[in-house]
């Protein structure tokens, strides 16, 4: 497997000198996930942690939706194809472990009552089962929020370094970092995180909060809501289908997460103030 | 078409006190695009240039190559299914023109001779048939570098206000700004600049300059690479394999142009100092 950063010599410009440099690049490099001996995703990602990528895209995706369903997790090796090492995943089910690998084949973002639009898209996630996130998790103060980005810059690894990875990080309700994943690609973070806490067992995430390092899209929220995780808060803006689909599932969606600011999207209700009372949550027809 | 921004109702926290604003959000919705009858890509999108950008994608992907081998280009309707309008985009072919539609069925980062890998991936741009760039362009002073970023701030209609659309501009070799384009998604932002040069009839993109406001990875140095645009500006940094895409095809690449600062990762004789004489460019071989 590939490390996640390399060195390379460059020219910095400063003004109208010159001086030759090193400096470190997140690895890119495409990985191929295969369930048995079928193709069906190739992302470009930084290697490592590559098997909770994979379970995470399969999970986040709605292809596989227990661990159970899982026998075994591997490198692809293929005799007479020198295929090259570490590029390429191969997720086993069990016996009699039966999936829609149709749903990658059909347009995701389509239906035949609305054509291609953002309900439809909305749609597509309903239609996979999953259910509107818990009203019975903790209420989060706003100082735990405020106390995120900060925590997940003191442990990033990498992102500091280079400039060029996403981050994606898993709180406990009290502001404590559980785990932080990071990658070239935002979705890619997410699924690594998601899919370590998939394969231990610990999915659905009911009483976690997760922080972007990034902005937060229609995909983002899409695998936030499939692995329970009650809320999202992003460093960067929220897009219109985000903060509909956030809605949709009564997720509670944060933005713009930097020094003592937030906003506040969709499921003000499991924010606390440290004043109000809790508010209860709205009433389930939306 | 629907608008590219819209206003929404958020709770705005600072410490422990909130209120309510209005914010504006980046809108984020599906885009289909078909060659006659057949679906070929779904992107999530910003609305507007949704014609450019239908274009500028089978364009930088290499499936159609000529402006001359589209006929029309219009959003599509569909009798008895009531499709949304403006989110499905279609693109006839003038009668008898053939292309290689099986290349977006084909996995686009495997080789026989590699498998799936960083490599392969860069000879699959190869077998496009793009050519390396051109080296009787202009050498680009780095003043004229330090000035790009601070004109697509000036230039940026939206993104100023939403802080979610990344951006892509196109300058001339004296940092005069030509067009600007913003999206949800930087490859949209990217593939509708190129596609509104690619329809105007000014593809290869030879005395051209790029910026795009985030990083630069594999996808943004090949579509770079298929429009002949010889130098990629990026605010961010660059992954390794947009490095090592960019060395194959003699691109220059400029990561971290900030203030009076940026790093050059290949194509360096490209750019000159105001005080040495240009050098040369690099011999072929690679």
């Amino acid at each position: 497997m590939s490390g996640s950063v390399v060195t390379v010599p460059v020219k910095k410009f400063e003004g109208a000198s010159s001086t030759a440099i090193d400096d470190l690049l997140a690895v890119e490099e495409p990985l191929e996930i295969r369930i048995g001996d079928r193709p069906v995703s190739v992302t470009m990602r930084t290697p490592g942690h590559d098997f909770d990528l994979a379970a995470g895209f399969l999970f986040s995706e709605a292809i596989v939706t227990d661990v159970a369903q899982i026998q075994t997790i591997r490198y692809t090796q293929m005799q007479g194809n020198p295929r090259r090492a570490g590029n390429s995943i191969t997720v086993d089910l069990k016996p009699g472990v039966e999936i829609d690998l149709d749903r990658l084949e059909r347009h995701f973002y389509t239906s035949s009552s609305c054509g291609v639009c953002g309900k439809a898209s909305i749609e597509a996630v309903e239609s996979t089962g999953c259910s509107l996130l818990p009203h019975d998790g903790p209420i989060i103060p706003a100082r735990v929020i405020h106390q995120l980005p900060g925590a997940l810059r003191q442990s990033q690894a990498v992102f500091d370094r280079t400039g060029g990875l996403h981050a994606s990080a898993l709180f406990q309700p009290d502001g404590t970092l559980l785990a932080i994943r990071e990658d070239v690609g935002r979705h890619n973070a997410l699924d690594k995180l998601i899919g370590a806490e998939f394969l231990a067992g610990r999915a659905p995430l009911a009483d976690r909060i997760l922080l972007v390092s990034g902005r937060s899209s229609f995909e983002l929220v899409q695998k936030t809501v499939m692995a329970g995780i009650p809320v999202l808060a992003a460093v960067g803006a929220p897009s219109t289908l985000a903060v509909e689909l956030a809605q949709r599932f009564q997720l509670t969606l944060l933005g713009f997460v930097r020094g003592e600011r937030f906003n506040i999207y969709s499921g003000s209700w499991r924010i606390g103030d440290g004043r109000d009372v809790p508010r209860s949550p709205p009433a389930l027809s939306p």
